[in-house]
């Protein structure tokens, strides 16, 4: 999920369950710490033909890097080699005279060239500048450790020079990115695929995820720190096939279910600094993954004693989804951003969410049952209801495609959600997505997120070569672009897509788009 | 003295004395902290009668600012009543929804108006803009208590949130200065003058010595915190008749003398942290002020043992100086940045540094004899020769005034140093301090420290009413301008003066400002 959801100025009402909230304290992960040291020193430079018309190409080895001293004005940019996310530290030397005056330094970190070439000053996106890694430090007195107390997400450093006086000048040394993550890399599945570049996703992708595990799932290091409930569901599925640490998808379902509404209603995501916080963005299909993540959950540990403390909160999503059906059993739509989909500003999204709704209803269904509850028959009876009424009130016979909203929008988010959902028979329901593709209608997706919905729509259907080519498509052009980890938003028709505003503050480790493993592994691609 | 002395740059060897290092270590003084709220909420408006043309009008009470939340692009200044140095810390709370995005704020501290009111990029002057106290602070977590690790000298504090996000504000809670000092102000000495003027200066004289009292006699808090030895020998005598930590100078005597060059010459300033370093510049007349500082010293505390010790360290000063002398007996000029005098850019050196020769040898002399030293013979032989070449090579009979270098230059400095050093009889000295009122040379005084020296000339030579004319002028002119604690330069007739290039970078507390104090209470004005 992207952050800063639009503005929900309701004042929401939190229920706190303390006990719930110990739980998850009680698992919090241990966090696995390595020392990093840059690989070489790069230059940025323009190029047509690269991502964002920038390049980083080396300049010098590394080694050269404590010989040189910086004056006023002067610059170098550091290349960690990878992806890194963690804290970072080095030493300043004084070069000459005593230092007679303070020294003011800028760093500068961006996962991507782009972030060393264009000034974060050009930036005007509508969210916070103030995501944007930078520091500006003022040292009294040299030699001097610095050690920078917050987390950065990057592989360049850039270390500018503001001003020294005109009698010294400084050098650099140790400098050190102390990475940090709870994924348990000696606890990770070994993986080998005859293809190379699905092996290639593979990897990133689980480096991508790698960097996402925190203290939480998070959504993405560079930016948004947050627990968000779509990343959950998706981070857990990897996780699965990957670290393993199920304990961690445990904590992040705790976390949810301890701060709902007072309707019971959890939200989209969850502030766990200073301490845990319920953000008041809430989404219909967001909810309703909590009940889709502890089906997950369940399926792949069995724990019955967390589906038994879990499941009120799970049958009260659906239970306040269902409150949203109309008399036809259609969900209403309305203009505010009350379910989330895609970032397409053009979707509607009515009918996605009504297919959201359906597949998660297929889940409680059987969570239901295995918890021996009664809402299991309730259940059953409006998931035909709605089916119907989806088939009846959503389906354009003659185009073959599901329409969404009064304008009857037609999108690949439908067809996408609706074959998830599995609405139509399996022959038809292939059909579907085939159609899907040779319409080719112009709402599209905009997201790594919504192309993981379209490449498994294509699997569950029956589609595996089309998914296989779709998914070496997509995440191999940003392996071809550069992508050290997968990228928040790729569009290969606009590479300078941002939701925000700017390129300059997309995030480019980004935790929705590291499910191809959890494909390519799942489904034996 | 002001900061970043011209640039030499020849290799000294510095020969430590780690006994006297070990003194001066045991004789740090007790720093005393005092936690200061600001007073009020002021703004800043343009004024063409005010000094830098600013002027800091009330706004608000500080009590309506726990009320006031801040978003992107809001500011407030806060007035913290008088100037203050310290260490400045803060609540942040948010106001709104979570915040979803870090917080950047930016601080700007003041010791005058146009701080807050022009901004710190428009600086262009030489010598370096880390001086400029600012700082941007990325707040990932809120609410948070701020705790600035950097020390400041101000008496405006701007806050500025250049960032929030659009789901919150900030409001600022429990903003603290807490000042620190080395001056014990329950050891003042009381002090009440018939002259109400009079009265208001010594008390601001002594407000600025006790912000520039830390853990040595600093130059200015705000820019320079070295210890110089020209503004050493100032703060002495004040402190003598104010807060008398003698020990205080005894510990800054030991740190010159512990770290000498190879031929004994003492620096002009010393770094402090992170250890003791001598400054690689060298003044003729600072050197000559180790030995002044020393007999003031004697004279105040009769401490013979620490006159025994520092005796030959103030003796070499003298030898060193007498190396420069011409054949005439006059010192020879030079280029270089050899003396400092005075900030004024055209004034020679030559002939006021041979008033200070004389006026070092003169206290030499008596400190010799003291310790019962050899040399006190021979210093008064050469003081008879340079006395007399002085008066052959340096004075000019027909203006009656003294000349300096080879363009033959009539200073406002040489005849002060000349008069300060007695070379004329008495009646003769008092002459030269008329003719030079009356003669009004071109190159005049720009500093504070040279009006100090043209004070006490007058004093000296008897000229009692025109020195308290002067000094409330001068001083009183900087009051009117509305000085909290003196400043590092005023020029009345041109009060953007800065040596620096920009009247931003000036420091407006500054040691050698404070000296009215000792000029009132010494000589009972």
């Amino acid at each position: 999920m992207g952050d800063q959801a639009k503005i929900q100025s309701a004042q929401t009402t939190i229920v706190r369950n303390d006990a719930f909230i110990q739980t998850a304290d009680d698992l919090k992960p241990s966090l696995f710490y390595k020392g990093i040291r840059p690989t070489q020193i790069v230059r940025v430079q323009s190029d047509r033909t690269a991502m964002h018309d920038w390049r980083a190409v080396p300049e010098a080895e590394i080694g050269t890097l404590e010989n040189r001293a910086f004056g006023k004005g002067e610059s170098v940019i550091l290349d960690f080699g990878d992806h890194r996310v963690g804290y970072v530290s080095f030493d300043i030397k004084p070069v000459g005279s005593p230092p007679d005056a303070p020294l003011k330094l800028k760093l500068t970190f961006g996962e991507m060239p782009v972030e060393m070439a264009e000034p974060f000053s050009s930036y005007e996106g509508w969210i916070s500048s103030s995501w944007l890694q930078e520091e500006t430090l003022i040292v009294d007195v040299l030699p001097r450790q610095v050690k920078l107390p917050r987390r950065y997400s990057f592989r360049y450093l850039k270390l500018e020079v503001l001003d020294t006086s005109r009698k010294y000048q400084v050098s650099f040394r140790n400098i050190t990115c102390t990475t940090v993550t709870s994924a348990d890399l000696s606890n990770t599945l070994p993986f080998n695929h005859a293809d190379p570049l699905l092996q290639e996703i593979d990897r990133v992708s689980v480096k991508t995820l790698e960097d996402c595990m925190q203290d939480v799932f998070e959504d993405g290091p560079k930016r948004d720190r947050r627990l968000w409930l779509g990343d959950l569901r998706l981070q857990a599925l990897v996780n699965y096939r990957t670290f393993r640490n199920n304990d961690l998808v445990k904590r992040c379902l705790y976390l949810f279910a301890s701060v709902p509404d007072e309707s019971g209603r959890v939200s989209a995501n969850l502030f766990i600094e200073p301490h845990l916080i319920a953000d008041d963005t809430y989404l219909f299909d967001y909810s309703l993954f909590f009940t889709v993540t502890l089906y997950d959950y369940y399926l792949e540990t069995n724990d019955e004693a967390t589906l038994n403390e879990l499941w009120p909160t799970a049958r009260r999503q659906v239970e306040l989804a269902l409150e949203r059906l109309d008399e036809r059993g259609i969900v209403k739509d309305d203009d505010t951003w009350w379910s989330f989909i895609d970032w397409h500003e053009q979707l509607n999204k009515q009918a996605p969410s009504q297919a959201v709704l359906i597949y998660a209803l297929k889940r409680a269904i059987p969570l239901a049952k295995a918890v021996g509850c009664k809402q299991s028959a309730n259940f059953e009876q409006r998931l035909t209801v709605i089916e119907n009424a989806t088939k009846e009130s959503l389906w354009d016979a003659e185009q073959g495609l599901f329409v969404s909203g009064d304008q009857r929008q037609v999108s690949w988010a439908t067809q996408i959600w609706m074959a998830l959902a599995e609405v139509l028979p399996k022959d038809e329901n292939k059909a579907l997505m085939l159609r899907l593709l040779s319409a080719n209608p112009e709402v599209g997706p905009t997201t790594p997120y919504m192309y993981h919905h379209f490449v498994e729509a294509l699997i569950v259907v029956g589609c595996r070569e089309e998914a296989v080519d779709r998914l070496k498509q997509y995440w191999g052009g940003m392996l071809t672009d550069g992508a050290d980890t997968f990228w928040e938003l790729y569009d290969p028709q606009n590479k300078n897509f941002s939701p925000y505003g700017s390129h300059l503050i997309n995030s480019y480790c980004h935790a929705w788009s590291c499910t191809p493993t959890y494909l390519i592994r799942q489904y034996e691609l």
